[in-house]
C-alpha cells in the first residue's frame, strides 16, 4: 500500500541546532533562544515571511512557559514517505520535510517543554510537546503565546474571531483596517461569540505587496481548543488565542502530550497553497484496520425545502415538547413537515433514477418543534420517527432501488445528551441500514458556558467520530469544530460544514466572491459539505416571504463540484428544479467524487479559481472555475491530457447574458474533442464560471462531427 | 400490596380558598394575597411557627414572578392514603394531608403561576407548579425567593451552605450568631464552594425558646438546584438560595414543570420530628414495576485500611496515569494496594463466616494514582482491574461462599466520563454478579464550574440512578446531593453519603455529639451510609502518621446500627478488629437492616437519641442509644413488648471505666429477661451509649438462670 522512504541523521546541534532548511532549500527556519526566550522566524527564497516571532505559554496558577529556557539538545532529521489516502483530491501523497526538535529546560523549575518544526517545500509546521517529566504533570493553559509576526500590512481574507461559529461572510482588507470593520463583518447567528475587535479565525489567508501568498492555519486538533489569532494593527503581530472554556480556561493539559500544529503555507503562487498537503501530513496515518467501509458519497436530501422556508422539520405546531410525553400519534399535523414517506419515496426514486447513493432526510424524529434556541437539554432522542415516518419501509423501499438513506442527528449543541444516545442512535442506524451521519450543532452549547470551539466540545466530537467508527459509521458534522486534517487519520469524517454555505444563500446570501476565498481558507483543514447545485435562485419561487437570491449562476453551481473538493457532495436543490434543466444536471451525475490528480489551473483568492482533475481509477478529468462579481475570460490549455487518448469536453458555460443577479439561468452546453494542444478562452458572468466534463472515448467515431477545440 | 383509601372533596374557593388545616386541625396554614404579593404562614396549636413569608422567583432576562398576582381559583382537596415501602423503617405508612391549591396568574403577563401546599399532622409541605401555558414555557431561574419567617433566635443546628460539599461537623448557636462562627465551621474539603457568611444547608434543624422543635427541608429534588438557606441574623427570616451552575443561573425551567417541595416539620417532641414521614410521602410512589430484586444489605469491605492510610487504593506509585497506555501488568507495584485477591478472599471467607451478604471492594479497577484533584477528565473506565484482582475468580470464589462483591465506581467528579462509560460498566457489573454499586463524586464537578449540588448534577445522579435500574443494580452515591425522600420512587437507592460520615474519624475526628444530630438533619431526607461499627479507634495502630482517634465508644459503635437508619449497613473495622471482640461484634451480625415498625424513646438534638425498631417479620426489637460528650442515664422502658410473648435482652454498653478519649473500649455485655413491665436506667459515657438485641425465644427455658429486667 505505502512507499516509504526514510532517512533519519542525527547531527551535532552546535553544528546546526538552531537552522533549518527545507528540503529543497527554499525555505530557512532560524529557531533562537535569546536570554532564555524562545523564538524562531521564517524565510522563503530569502524573503523574510516570519519575522522573529514568540513562542510559549501563560498558565494558571503555575509561573508561565515563556523565558528562563536553556536548550539541553536540539535533534535534526529528515522524513520523507509517500501514503495513499482513503480518498482525496490526489491518490498519493508525498510527505517530505526536515525536522528540528528543540529540548528545552525551564531553569528556574526544571519544566520541560520542546518544540518541533518540521519545514517542508511548501511550508513550515511546528507544535509544543511536554514530554513525561517530574515538574509539568498536570496544568491548565490560561494563554497559548504563539505569535507571527508578519513583514507588513498584508491583504487579509478573513472573518472575525468567534468561539461559537464561522458562519461568516469573508472580509478583504489590510491587516491594519480589520478592527475597523469588525462590527459589520460580524453578522448575526443562532448562536456567536466574538470576542474581539481584532480577532480572526483560521485558516487565516494573507497576500503581500510582493505578491506572496501566506496560510496560516493549525493541523491535528485533539483534545486542545480551537486556536485564533489576535491582529496588532501597528506591528502586523498576530498572536494565538485559544478558546476559554466556562471557566474562562483554555486548556487541561496532562504530560506527556502534544499541541496541535501551527502551520505556515507560503508561495508565490496562490495555486501553491490549494495544493499544499501540509495540514493532512502533518496528522497521524489512519487508525483504523480496516477502512473498506469507508465511501465517497453523492446524494440528495430533504433538506433545501425546509431551509428556504417552504416546508417545516417540525411535524406539528405544539409550542413545546416533551419527548416520551407529547402525543405525536395524536397531535394535530402542520401540513407542512416534508421528511413524510410520500416525499422521501420521491427523494428515493429520483436518486436511482440520476446515480446519487444516499438521500438525505432532515425533520425524520421527534422534536424539532421547539428544538432551537431554548437552551433545550433533552430535545432529541435519534431514534423515535414522527408518525408520518416510516423508518422501516423507507429502508427497505430505498435498499429496492439500490439507495440508502443518509441518517440525521441534530443536537441543538445538546451534546451531554446526544453522548447518552449515541451508542443507542448508532446502534439504530446499523440496523436500518444508515452509513453516514448528518451531525448538527445549531444553537449555544449545552453544557452551558462552553462553546462549539473549546476543549470540551473539540473532545466530543471526536468522542463521536470513533464512537461512530466502532459502528463503521462515516461523519458529516455541521457547526463543528473546522476541520485540521484529521480526515487522515480518522477518514470516516467525510465532511464538515464549519463555514457558511450555501445553506446562507436563502438566507440572504453570500458574497458572489464567497467561493474563491473558501478553498484558500476553510477547505485548508479538509473538505467541507458546501452542499451546491441551486439551479432556482429565486427564493421566492419556494417560500414567497423568502427574499434571498442565491448569488450565482447556474454553470458556477456546477462548477463547484470540482472546485470545492468534498468526497461528500450533495446536489442540494429540489428535484423539480433539476427536472427543468437535466441538461445541465448531467454535469452532476457525471462528476466525479474521488480523484488521483489535481491540478490548479488559475488562481487568485477573492476573484477566481479553476480546477481540473482526474477521476480517481479513470482518464476522465473535470474542470471547475468559479468567478467573483466581475465578467472575467478564463484561458486554460489541456496539457495535462494525455496525448495518445481521444477525449469529449463538454463544457457547461454562463452565456453571453448570464449574470447572477439579472439572469442565473443563462447558460451553453457545447462539446468539442480536445487535445493536449487544445486551448479554451472562456468568458465568465459575474457570480459566474464554468464546468468542465472531459470523458475518454475508446472509439474515435464517438468524436464524429465534434469540433476540435 | 398497598391499602389506598382517598377522599376527594371540591369546597367553593370562597368558603376556604385562603386556609387550611391538617387532618388532626393541630396546624393552620394561611395563603395570603396583599396587593398581588404571595405569602404564607404557619402556626400549631395557635402558636406562630412561620410568620408571613413571601414566595416567588426572580427569572432571568424576565419580569420576576414575585407580585402582580391575582387568584384565578383555589381548591382544597384531602387524601389519606397507607403505602408499603419496599424497605424503611416501617412497614407500612400513611400519606395523610390536607391540600390547597392556589392557582395564580400575573396580570401585566398573562403569566400562570400555581402554589399546592400539602398540611399533615405533622406539618407542611408546599411546592410551585407552572403549568402548560403560552405566555411562560422556557424560562430561567435566576433565584427562588421562597421565605421562612421563622419567630425568634432560635438554637439552629447547622453545616455552612456550600455548593459542592455537607462533609462539616455541625454547629449549635442561635441563628443570629451564624455569621459570625462561620469561618470555623468552614473546614477544609476536596470540593468545596462555601457561599455566604449566613448560608446553611437543610435538612435545617431548630429548637425555639419554647421547646418547640421544626425542621426544614425539601422533598422530591428532580431536575432542579439542591436549595440553601440564607439566615437574616436580625429578622431571623430563612430565604431560599439555589445552587448556581457555571454561569450562575439557577435553574433551566420548561412548562408544565414542578418545582420540588419545600417541607417544615414540627413538633413539640423531638421524637416526632425523627418519625415524621412528610419527606417520603411527598415523592411519588415508586416508579418500577418490579422490586423484587431490591433488598437491604449488610457488607463488610476493603476501604477502612485505605481510609485510614494504612493500605492504598492505587496499585502503583507512577506520578500520572493513561488509561490505554500505562502498562499496569508490567509495572512496580508499591506493595500497599489493599484490593488483591488473597486480601479479598479474607474478607469474603469472613463475610461468609459472619454473615455478612457483600463485600465492597475499592481500589480494583485501574487509574488510582492519580484519581484525585487533578481536574483529570478520563480518570477511570470502570471496567478494567489491577492486575492483582481476579474478577472472575474472586467473583467465583465469593459465590461459591454465599456472598457477592460489592461495586465501586468512584468518578472523581468527572461526570461526563462516568456517563460515557456508564452501560458498559453495568454491564460488566451485571456479568460479574454484582447488583449494588457505591458510587463517589470526589473532588471537583467536571463539566468544569457545575459543582455537586447544581441542576446538572442533580440530573446526573438521576440519571445514574434509573439507568442501575435497568440493570436491577441499586446504588449508594457517596458526595451526591443530599437525598429528599427519592428513594419511595426509586427504591434501588438504598443509600447516600452527603454528609460528614464515619471517614472523618480517621481525618481528624467527628464531633462527639455529630451522631445525635445527623438524625434529625441529613437523615430526615433518607438513608446514609454512615459506616459504623469501627472498634478499633486508635488510628496509629492502623498507620503511625495518622493520629486520628475515633470520637466513640464500642457500645456507641452498636448503637449506630440502630440510630442510623440505614437498609444498606457496613461494619466498617477490620476484620482482625473485629475478631478480638467476637462478643460485641455478635450485635452487628444479629441487628436488623429493615423494619415493620420504629419507635424514638428518648431524644433531643445535639444530647442524644434512643430508637426502639421492631425487625421486618419477626418479634426480634433492637434498641439504640447515641449519647454526646456527657455522661448521661438514659431511662427506658419495654413497654412496645408483647405480653404475651418472651423475650430475652442482651444489654452491649458501656462499663464504668468507658470514656470516647481514655477507654473506649470500656464495654459490658449483660443478658436479661424483659417483658413489657420492664424498665432500664443505663449509664452512658461521654461518646457513649448503648445496644440492646431483644430476641423473642419460643421456649421459656431458654430465658433459665436469667435476671428479669
Amino acid at each position: 500500500m505505502k512507499k516509504t522512504f526514510v532517512i533519519l541523521l542525527l547531527l551535532p546541534s552546535i553544528l546546526l541546532g538552531q537552522e533549518l532548511k527545507s528540503p529543497n532549500g527554499k525555505f530557512s527556519l532560524q529557531f533562537k533562544l535569546e536570554e532564555g526566550t524562545p523564538s524562531y522566524e521564517l524565510s522563503m527564497s530569502g524573503e523574510p515571511i516570519i519575522e522573529p516571532s514568540g513562542l510559549g505559554f501563560e498558565l494558571v496558577d503555575m509561573p508561565s512557559l515563556l523565558s528562563d529556557f536553556e536548550i539541553k539538545n536540539t535533534t535534526t532529521s529528515t522524513f520523507d514517505e509517500t501514503w495513499e489516502p482513503v480518498w482525496g483530491e490526489s491518490s498519493s501523497i508525498r510527505n517530505h520535510y526536515n525536522e528540528l526538535l528543540v529540548e528545552l529546560e525551564q531553569t528556574s523549575t526544571n519544566r520541560l517543554m520542546n518544540i518541533r518544526f518540521r519545514l517542508f517545500d511548501d511550508g513550515l509546521g511546528f507544535r509544543y510537546e511536554f514530554p513525561e517529566q517530574e515538574k509539568l504533570v498536570y496544568f491548565v493553559i490560561q494563554e497559548e503565546k504563539t505569535q507571527f509576526a508578519l513583514t507588513g500590512d498584508h491583504k487579509a481574507f478573513w472573518i472575525p474571531g468567534d468561539y461559537d461559529t464561522q458562519e461568516y461572510n469573508y472580509t478583504t482588507s489590510k491587516l491594519s483596517e480589520i478592527p475597523g470593520l469588525m462590527d459589520e463583518a460580524v453578522t448575526p447567528n443562532a448562536s456567536q461569540t466574538p470576542f474581539s475587535k481584532n480577532g480572526v479565525q483560521t485558516a487565516l489567508m494573507l497576500k503581500t505587496d510582493k505578491g506572496i501568498y501566506i496560510n496560516i492555519h493549525e493541523a491535528a486538533l485533539v483534545e486542545y481548543a480551537c486556536i485564533h489569532l489576535e491582529v496588532n494593527p501597528g506591528t502586523f503581530v498576530l498572536e494565538s488565542h485559544l478558546t476559554p472554556d466556562a471557566q474562562g480556561k483554555k486548556g487541561y493539559m496532562q504530560s506527556p502530550r502534544n499541541t496541535p500544529w501551527r502551520t505556515v503555507i507560503a508561495s508565490k503562487h496562490a495555486g501553491d497553497i490549494l495544493l499544499s498537503n501540509i495540514t493532512l501530513n502533518l496528522n497521524e496515518p489512519t487508525a483504523y484496520e480496516d477502512t473498506s467501509w469507508i465511501k465517497p458519497v453523492k446524494y440528495i436530501g430533504v433538506w433545501w425545502e425546509m431551509i428556504t422556508g417552504k416546508s417545516s422539520w417540525a411535524y406539528t405546531d405544539v409550542p413545546s415538547v416533551r419527548l416520551g410525553e407529547t402525543d405525536f400519534e395524536n397531535a394535530i399535523p402542520n401540513g407542512r413537515h416534508a421528511a413524510n414517506n410520500e416525499k422521501v419515496k420521491r427523494y428515493i426514486d429520483f436518486a436511482a433514477e440520476h446515480g446519487f447513493s444516499q438521500v438525505l432526510v432532515e425533520g425524520w424524529n421527534v422534536g424539532w418543534e421547539d428544538w432551537f434556541g431554548k437552551s433545550k437539554d433533552y430535545v432529541f432522542d435519534f431514534l423515535t420517527p414522527y408518525p408520518d415516518f416510516d423508518v422501516v419501509m423507507l429502508r427497505d423501499y430505498a435498499k429496492s432501488k439500490g439507495v440508502r438513506l443518509m441518517m440525521h442527528h441534530e443536537t441543538s449543541g445538546s451534546a451531554r445528551n446526544y453522548e447518552r444516545f449515541m451508542d443507542k442512535a448508532y446502534q439504530f442506524m446499523a440496523d436500518n441500514n444508515y452509513n453516514s451521519v448528518k451531525s448538527g450543532y445549531v444553537g449555544n452549547i449545552i453544557p452551558r458556558g462552553e462553546t462549539h470551539y473549546g476543549q470540551w466540545m473539540v473532545n466530543h466530537y471526536q468522542y463521536a467520530l470513533e464512537k461512530a467508527a466502532e459502528y463503521k459509521i462515516m461523519v458529516n458534522a455541521h457547526e463543528a469544530v473546522r476541520p485540521t486534517g484529521l480526515s487522515r487519520t480518522y477518514p470516516n469524517l467525510i465532511g464538515n460544514e464549519s463555514a457558511r454555505g450555501t445553506e446562507y444563500e436563502a438566507f440572504g446570501g453570500n458574497t458572489p466572491d464567497h467561493t474563491t476565498i473558501l478553498p484558500f481558507t476553510r477547505l485548508i483543514g479538509g473538505p467541507m459539505d458546501y452542499t451546491p447545485g441551486i439551479f432556482e435562485t429565486d427564493m421566492t419561487k419556494l417560500n414567497p416571504d423568502n427574499k434571498s437570491r442565491v448569488n450565482t449562476t447556474i454553470a458556477r453551481q456546477l462548477a463547484l463540484y470540482v472546485t470545492m473538493y468534498s468526497p461528500l457532495q450533495m446536489a442540494a436543490d429540489l428535484p423539480e428544479h433539476y427536472e427543468q434543466h437535466l441538461d445541465a444536471f448531467q454535469f452532476i451525475k457525471d462528476v466525479a467524487i474521488d480523484w488521483d490528480t489535481s491540478l490548479v489551473l488559475e488562481a487568485e483568492p477573492g476573484d477566481y479559481i479553476t480546477y481540473a482533475r482526474k477521476e480517481k481509477g479513470t482518464n476522465n478529468w473535470f474542470v471547475g472555475r468559479t468567478n467573483d462579481e466581475e465578467t472575467r475570460t478564463s484561458n486554460i490549455d489541456f496539457s495535462f491530457l494525455d496525448k495518445d487518448k481521444t477525449y469529449v469536453a463538454t463544457i457547461y458555460s454562463d452565456d453571453a447574458t448570464a449574470h447572477y443577479l439579472t439572469n442565473p439561468k443563462g447558460y451553453k452546453i457545447s462539446k468539442y474533442r480536445v487535445t493536449p494542444k487544445s486551448k479554451l478562452s472562456q468568458m465568465c458572468a459575474p457570480g459566474g464560471g464554468y464546468a468542465i466534463s472531459i470523458m475518454e472515448v475508446k472509439d474515435k467515431s464517438e468524436t464524429k462531427g465534434l469540433k476540435r477545440l
